[in-house]
């Protein structure tokens, strides 16, 4: 069970952590304490091993596909296993008496540490202290320390450690045994091809010990596996520390080969091991420091969990963003096998408006993974019978469609149940256009990958226009045979969300074309092979149906063509336990999609996208209809419910939503997170606080603030990018203040009215 | 620690057990309690999960090859593992406080199990029991039993247990992701096909639950593991039962694929599950009993580990022969994943012999096994340049040499030592054709594959003339760069063992040449495509240089050319950690090759083998010379020295020999067996006293018997089987007493002296 409250004093609100050790809640932990560098995420399984462990070490954008398999982030080799023999006897939480236990992911200084006090099976009194480290400043580097202190003996220690290349994902094993080496007499080495991709994984570490004697160093080299053992003695009451300093380099990034790459890797340990541990964290440290001093949301408020959610969902976030737009942001972000290290709309959706506001650089990055992928998305589309870009549902390095076609086997008939998201799931291609747009409209311009992000968008625009039918007696195009964001609903008829969706992006399009001149309509006809398409676009989305609401019952955006016609039906049951699709041990899936049940938003995911289509009442009545329909089974539900609560100025159930959804990681949940944390839940809270709470977003040419403060929050203040400035923002009930460096002017529109300030702003609220 | 007191009344030394759990020493408990059957072997890991388990399932003859990798066994689905949930505590042995634990391998029964009082860290109470079986009278099926009885409370209890597949061969996936179902809504079933060889392997197994009230069953289906959730009540004080059946087939043995394969599965387990796991355990304890009534061997004497010891050979040997020839005996058994599952040259000298007196038709079988390899062994003399036949130094199903050609590399240049036992340790072709010759003795003719069998002795024969050079000027024949029994000496000329064991395999052949008549000889001239074989092998017998004892030292046989111009070590050190190479960490390989220092016995060796060849005199000098020089780092070692000592008639260090042979896996050292059971060695356990203290072997024309009684062991008696004619045998310091059933006269050869016996024989000592 998580405890929140473990931070004191400077570290207050700053700390997760928990006070006991449950072996069968151990992935919990892993994986919200997983530390990470968005280059490479190690699982925080404990250093000795236990069963029902799920170490993990995943390297971003390093995939690899298994005969008959879906393409996934391979499990790395461990480093991080450490064993201890203290006196001769095993060190294990399981053995002896644990006191004082302890561990806690420090967010403000990224370091994840365990103190405990050991009374052996024999005895003896040990204190032992574990730290953890993956460098944010040296992405290619991690440390462990172990403190060691004997209470009342003079004590003999024995450590192993090494690295361990027999991690599988779940059995599944993505290396050829490659080999290894003990580098200058004194480091570890051992490297791996990954089978289909060729990758080649190379690992490196190092030991010292602090503070002991007698240190004899000695090796051993097993199958996929090489380990040190280290024997020193520890005096009675006097503090050892052990220390490993590793480093994980691939193929991809290293121009070195061979003999070439084992000095580099060996001259990196070396420095890191003469360093020692604590200078690894202090860099580490330091950038987390420079990273909280720009981006730390404070929030005044009655829940000390807010301010804490907030640190953590920001933790996540920066330690999943990718170093480059090789690859972008999986499901699970590097935390485990969850979703294969698969790439969905979550990230443009998200994910994409915090980086946009916190470091836009990544925001662009994320999209120039999309845009370097164009080639792919025209390929699926073409092969798919459609023109201009589909974006795959699910995306790794390649860019192609990696959705699995079949899902796990029916379990009684053996026969395997389809998956239509790859199939039928097209939003995804919208929502990137829309985050294309979003980010020009906070960049202020067209910036980079300038006509490239033109095309995508009109690509994106043809694949809608050839996705669609004409149907003459109605004279309209209509989108049939389609899933939209709920996923409980399959091969629908004009989702409303898609509907709406296709025509944003088609007049956006429009828009481009026209603005663009003949040059650029010559070129997007020229690259998609088409002619008339500016005029095509016009009529497609004139012509275009959208679903409004309807009399009976007032106000109400049908889902999709006949979604309001089907039997509801009462999911409090199913709510009570979100999250784990307990509905479908009642019901086939079948049954599910022939009743208004939801997994997640989808009408009104719409209208927090495309806020100014309808107004407040409207909003709101659609709000009260699906959302006690919805049973939360997906991560991504309650913060968009949260947000288009604030968007109704209704703070009460978005308030309420915001608690649900800060929960899904860092709640009690014991299993929630064992394949990994939910990335897009961790962009879920900031966007419940800061698109909810705060009601800001980027129009095309201004900001937005909507504030909605809850009752039960006093104060929100944080800094945000926009348009290259960087501007302090301060919201009480009584006011909203805005603060600005550099000397231009920003408009910004407040509660509807219009305003330009330079250096500063107060509103009255 | 094993305990081997543990068996009472009539169970005394029939059981081999454990009083203690240790997380760190679970590897010798899974080896030396492994379950077997022929067909298959289980690793008696426990039931629930720890840290440094070695789980393992493996298939005789079923092996797979991964890229780049050597072929072995590999490790198959797990169907042990059941996880027990008991009032909302997960039952672990490291967890609450467990009392009375004890574990024991009855060998008389062939049960295993495990019981333990055990309160839970909440405080509650529980008597569990665990049995375990591998049935041998359906080869299968293996089956589990849980009894609970929670001692003061109505308890909840959940048991999970289903097929996992996500086992590897120490992180060495082999087989693809195959597919998962529920047969009859009731059965679990998983099948898995190896990587490279394609062998489709099929699991199923079902549960029941006796004595308890409100079963719940669930399933559940993840990445290559199928579950099955079990949710009960046991009422205070009764004992409730949890049984799982399981069957394992492969696709080598059944003809019907897929539903029809699933169907026979659904069928068999249903068929276990209807009758329970005391059924299935009653049919397996009936065969182990009709196996001991005709097979144990009764030894009266001050030492009960002695009895307890040739029970727990004899089982381990009964549970390693493979039901047919397409397989041979691993060095392992099925007990590990060491050696991978090759067979070696220990399987025809050390363990043949013990099938030639208990199950003929098996000596047999392992014979058919080379014999059906006769064509890879063509080949593979042909590939390195010789004729005949050149058996390879480690076989697996194809017969191909498999001996890799490097080792682990040198842990500090990385490169790879060279491994050149595969190139150059030839012997094996020898010890083939001495073992066909010895089943042909003891079955009183040339039965079974009589030519092919003659065959085979003549390409051995012709392998050792093409791997010998003529030295004219010595007008000899040598034979050089070869390596004997003893691997810490390589490269050398005029290995005596090689050398005798060459010319005793030309003579065998040039006795079936000349005796099998011109056709015989055109037959073999043309199988091998040579002409005048028997001129050829006649003068090679005569000119072959063989090694005769010195003048200094007096008598001894020279181990090889220059043997006796080393220099000597004092190898105490060593020898007090017979068995793990502790030289290699003072010396390097090349250093200990020029030394005086043997890893087991050599000259020594082929004093057992060709009894004859020297007197008494001589080969106790050569015992006392070389036995010191000796480490015994390999399991085959002390056996033969005891052998030797009985041959010499020193009882006393014969005895010595023994008691240390018999330790080689059941003694104290935590981590011998850790890869797997040590199978030559179980043979040795037997070769000790039968053909040791008995002094029991055959000659081509009678039994030979020369008894050579240790004081400590008063009396021995065993039944043994001799041309088809079953015979007791019962051996005091006062007397032999020989009865056999039958009608027909068996002559036998006691103490020099040749005797003819119908029904009965006394002799007094």
């Amino acid at each position: 069970m998580l405890k929140y409250t473990i931070g004191k004093g400077n570290y207050k609100n700053w700390i997760i952590g928990e006070d006991e050790f449950s072996l069968s809640e151990q992935g919990k932990g892993e994986s919200v304490f997983c530390l990470g560098n968005g280059y490479m995420g190690i699982r925080s399984a404990f250093e000795e091993p236990y069963p029902f462990q799920t170490r993990g070490t995943f390297v971003s954008g390093c995939f690899d596909r298994l005969p008959d398999e879906t393409v996934e982030l391979p499990n790395a080799a461990d480093v991080c296993e450490i064993r201890l023999i203290l006196d001769g006897e095993y060190f294990s939480m399981t053995q002896g008496e644990v006191s004082g236990y302890q561990r806690c992911l420090n967010l403000y200084t990224g370091e994840l540490t365990r103190s405990l006090d050991w009374r052996s099976p024999g005895g003896k009194r040990y204190r032992l202290v574990f730290k953890r480290a993956v460098s944010h400043a040296d992405v290619h580097a991690c440390g462990m320390q172990v403190e060691i202190c004997a209470r009342d003996h003079d004590a003999k220690v024995q450590v192993t450690s090494g690295i361990n290349g027999r991690m599988t994902n779940s059995g599944a094993q993505h290396f050829s045994d490659g080999s290894k080496r003990v580098l200058d007499r004194q480091f570890l080495y051992l490297d791996q091809r990954t089978v289909q991709s060729g990758i080649i994984f190379y690992h490196c570490c190092g030991s010292r010990v602090v503070g002991a004697k007698g240190e004899v160093r000695d090796f051993a080299m097993e199958r996929r596996r090489i380990l040190e053992t280290m024997d020193f003695k520890a005096e009675k009451g006097k503090t050892v520390r052990y220390e490993k300093l590793a480093v994980l380099y691939t193929g991809r990034e290293l121009a070195e080969q061979g003999e070439q790459a084992l000095q580099l890797l060996a001259r990196h340990v070396r420095r890191l091991v003469t360093e020692g541990y604590d200078a690894l964290q202090e860099k580490n440290a330091a950038c987390f420091r420079s990273f909280w001093e720009q981006r730390d949301i404070r929030i005044r408020g009655e829940n000390d969990r807010i301010p804490l959610a907030l640190r953590f969902a920001q933790y996540h976030l920066l330690a999943m963003i990718p170093p480059d737009s090789s690859s972008s942001i999986a499901a699970k972000g590097l935390t485990g096998e969850g979703y294969k290290g698969h790439v969905f709309w979550d990230t443009e959706v998200y994910i994409l408006p915090y980086y946009l506001f916190t470091a836009p650089e990544k925001a662009a990055q994320l999209l120039e993974y999309r845009i370097n992928r164009m080639g792919q998305a025209r390929e699926n589309a073409k092969k798919k019978g459609y023109r201009g870009l589909l974006f795959p549902w699910e995306s790794t390095g390649t860019g192609e469609e990696e959705t699995p076609l079949f899902a796990g086997m029916d379990i009684l008939t053996g026969k395997a149940a389809h998956v239509w998201a790859g199939i039928k799931e097209h939003h995804i291609t919208a929502d990137i256009a829309y985050a294309l747009w979003m980010y020009r409209s906070a960049a202020g311009g067209r910036d980079i990958e300038d006509e490239e992000g033109n095309l995508l968008i009109v690509g994106a625009a043809l694949f809608w226009m050839s996705r669609s039918v004409y149907v003459e007696e109605k004279d309209r195009y209509e989108i049939r045979d389609i899933i939209g964001p709920d996923e409980y609903t399959e091969h629908v008829d004009n989702n409303a969300y898609s509907n709406y969706m296709a025509r944003d992006t088609v007049q956006k399009a429009l828009r481009l074309l026209r603005g663009g001149g003949g040059r650029f309509v010559r070129k997007a006809e020229a690259y998609y092979g088409e002619t008339g398409i500016a005029e095509r676009m016009e009529t497609y989305a004139r012509k275009l149906y959208l679903p409004l609401p309807v009399e009976n019952p007032p106000g109400i955006l049908p889902q999709n063509d006949g979604f309001l016609q089907k039997k509801t039906l009462d999911v409090a049951k199913y709510r009570s336990s979100a999250g784990k699709q307990t509905i479908l041990k009642d019901y086939s899936r079948r049954q599910v999609d022939q009743m208004q049940v939801l997994k997640q938003p989808d009408v009104v995911m719409l209208l927090i996208l495309l806020p100014e289509l309808f107004d407040t009442g409207i909003k709101w009545k659609n709000w009260n209809y699906y959302e006690p329909k919805t049973i939360h089974d997906s991560s991504l539900s309650r913060a968009i419910y949260s947000v288009a609560a604030s968007d109704c100025k209704e703070s009460r159930e978005a308030y309420e939503c915001f608690l649900h959804a800060m929960d899904i990681d860092m709640g009690p949940n014991p299993h929630s997170s064992d394949q990994g944390i939910h990335a897009a839940a961790m962009g879920g809270i900031w966007l419940a606080v800061v698109r909810g709470f705060v009601g800001l977003r980027v129009l095309e040419d201004c900001l937005c603030i909507e504030p909605c403060l809850p009752e039960q929050i006093q104060e929100i203040c944080f800094s945000f990018i926009y348009r290259g400035k960087n501007i302090a923002l301060q919201l009480t009930k009584e006011k909203l203040m805005l603060s600005s460096t550099g000397d231009e002017e920003t408009p910004v529109r407040i509660q509807g009215r219009d305003y330009r300030f330079t250096h500063g702003l107060e509103i009255a609220m």
